[in-house]
């Protein structure tokens, strides 16, 4: 057999971040402000971000340097490996070649810290004490505590209720690392009442916790808030994964045909795809990139693109996305990091001038997709990763069908080890999942009043 | 910063294990048959292991080859990375460097793989079906379920109730591999039901489960029994660990002063130690090589140097080892995979010729180190390993007060992460200790009436 996994040495680990804004053929429109309709400046960010992070959400330059702390701290976990999926593959009977580059090596388990340690530098460079975020499946608040606890500072977190209650071990994770965990809504922000206000048993989203901590920084002093996707400067960080990818690849004297990663907001999707979409605009590449969404909250294949609100209780600008409307509330999966109305700017440009595609999945599929993998190449997947691996299947089922051998190359975004309660169910058959219909989506649709694109 | 990981190729994965046994001065003595008291010969293992396994457990060849299977197996995760914990070193102001052999990144999260993918190859190579053990904290028994799911063979894991009942994510994961866990002590065996008659509320131990996973194998067609530690053939596997770390350690330019590893059974420090002493006896090297034992569980510092059984019930053959008595049930400590009442053969005679050293901890004191190590170089660590670090510590701030710079190498055998809820009882102040007296372990002993050494 030959090499199962490519690695890189820690002077490999990429010394630029790769800002796709400079290569994309349409922009993306800007961000607005919500009382005005008018677009909005980088001075409009500055209460809830530090300065350079918002320089770096606006930048159109091509490279942005990694600070070398920034890298220092890389370096406990990446480079991370690109593994060839031999038994998968075997499993599956395909002519196709399977990768998988492998994000859950880092502490938190997933890709998340590669932001997030960015995002504490910069904070930390302007003389933060404490950062406010919120977190869905748990994957992003122990993340950033992770990274506030290597610059030492305080780190707070709004976690969704529903993956507070079912998640338990991601709150202790938390904990170790110094951060607060707050179940969302909650009763220490306004936004948080207003929610408990019209139903006490909210499960919570996303798109609340988001309202709740943006209000909290707001009137913390020296705090600032945080996003873990969504956001350009966080899709930027993330473009660390598919930079090594792109040269283990070579290293394996191979190239991808397609691209796949899972979508919530955009962070890993676009970190492993966009050093790659870069081929295609400077060489003229046919690489194809795809977005795996879940069937019950799919903002990608079912939504629309217009300017939305990025939480939900609207006090984010309004930004240019495909989006189920910021009070839709998705049923509550197992995939607690995909469970967000919108879709990060830049790759919803992307999806509406065709150049990345998207697919959605109903999470039965994807479980049985990350039990095979489990099973046949040892790693239980997070199941955020399992949807990516649900479109794994089908293209590597068509190339069988076709008789043509593909490459593909798939973002497992993180381990499951702190998910093993999604798995019971799935073992358990409870895993039935709730048929959106498209009244559904167009009742949510409907409330919406932000401006049209 | 220097080089923070030292990483291996997949060509460095060592060829072959090494066999201590070949260099001990002093052989340790043979196992007798508890029914005469005469020594057994390997022919009396074979209802409940395959001859493979067998004959690597009696032979005193210093080498012996690593089937290119179980190579291309170990490559899902080995070569493991050697990481200097800078960051720790910073927060325990020590001119001492430490380094970490990092075992989590195994799919399990721990350094059981190495031993049970070899495992399950031997029994797969001479047509055993299913496999039957036991389980502690849990790590074994998912080891051994991924074991025999990479080779399409069934797994029975009979799992301390203690654990079953705290660590329910341990239990999914082997469901995830295929395997099938059952609460120890159970109505499913004679032993099981023996004990429970005693005592219905048993939170059981690795003793008992051990008396009740070799019944079940010996009484299961085409089934054998297997042992995640203590075994000569189990420590022989682990030696990957000290091959490779000894390997990287030339490369980092260093060597050594003080190897420091968790202690249940034996088989994560005789993994990472016995490389090392190999230079002791062919070169004269004075490496030292200590043990981290729990205070509640004490065979090493406070146990008798005699013939025991390996489980509760008396069904293994005697051993010469440190022993606590086999009716020893520890205290319920976080540390599940360390309630062990003996120690390996082989360990127990190095101990004995002062080859080696053992030290115990109490659990407050491992925590703190866990939580300290976890801030500062990201990895929570699982609570066995947190034994190691205590006495890490202990050896850092001595090269501190001596001003001193050693080299200290431990076995970060394990994360963390499927064990948070300990440090949940960590953080609300539950993890005071029963202090054990030497009227209780005294009690204990004077029940054995097997032959003295």
């Amino acid at each position: 057999m030959s090499e199962k996994k490519i690695l890189l040495t820690e002077s490999e680990i990429p010394e630029k971040w790769y800002n796709i804004m400079a290569d994309m053929p349409n922009k993306p429109l800007p961000p607005l402000n919500p009382a005005t309709n008018e677009p909005i400046g980088p001075d409009a960010l500055a209460p809830i971000f530090p300065m350079g992070l918002i320089e770096q959400e606006v930048s159109t330059e091509k490279w942005i340097e990694i600070p070398d702390q920034v890298r220092d701290i890389y370096k406990i976990w990446r480079p991370s490996p690109l593994i060839r999926a031999y038994g998968f593959e075997k499993a599956l009977d395909t002519p196709a070649k399977i990768y998988y580059k492998y994000e859950g090596v880092s502490p938190a388990g997933s890709h998340k810290p590669n932001t997030a340690i960015a995002q504490a530098y910069y904070n930390k460079q302007e003389g933060v004490k404490k950062i406010v975020t919120e977190t869905g499946a748990g994957q992003w608040g122990s993340a950033l505590s992770l990274a506030c606890s290597m610059f030492d500072m305080e780190c707070e977190v709004f976690m969704v209720k529903l993956s507070f209650n079912h998640k338990p071990y991601r709150k202790s994770m938390m904990n170790v690392w110094g951060g607060t965990v707050h179940a969302s809504p909650s009763e220490l922000t306004e936004a948080g009442r207003t929610i408990l206000a019209k139903d006490p048993n909210s499960p919570g989203s996303l798109g609340i916790a988001i309202s709740e901590a943006i209000e909290r920084a707001v009137h913390t002093e020296n705090a600032k808030y945080s996003l873990g996707s969504v956001l350009n400067h966080v899709l930027l960080h993330q473009t660390v994964i598919g930079q090594e990818a792109l040269l283990q690849m070579e290293k394996a004297g191979d190239m991808p045909d397609i691209i796949i990663a899972p979508f919530g907001g955009g962070s890993n999707f676009a970190g492993l795809a966009f050093p790659f979409l870069k081929l295609n605009f400077e060489e003229g590449r046919k690489i194809r990139a795809i977005a795996s969404e879940p069937a019950s909250c799919p903002k990608l294949t079912r939504g629309v693109f217009r300017y939305d609100f990025g939480d939900t209780i609207g006090m984010t600008p309004l930004l240019p996305m495909y989006t189920l409307g910021h009070n839709f509330v998705p049923a509550p999966i197992h995939a607690g990091g995909l469970r967000y109305h919108g879709a990060g700017v830049i790759v919803s440009q992307l999806l509406k001038d065709k150049l990345i595609e998207a697919r959605s999945h109903h999470q039965l599929e994807c479980f049985e997709a990350g039990v095979l993998f489990a099973k046949t190449e040892g790693i239980i997947p997070a199941p955020e990763a399992n949807n990516g691996l649900a479109t794994v299947v089908q293209e590597a089922k068509k190339c069988k069908e076709e008789g043509i051998s593909k490459t593909i190359l798939f973002n497992l975004s993180g381990h499951g080890n702190l998910d093993m309660s999604a798995y019971d169910a799935y073992f358990s058959g409870n895993l039935e999942e709730h048929e959106l219909t498209t009244a559904e989506i167009e009742s949510s649709l409907a409330e919406l009043n932000t401006p049209t694109i």
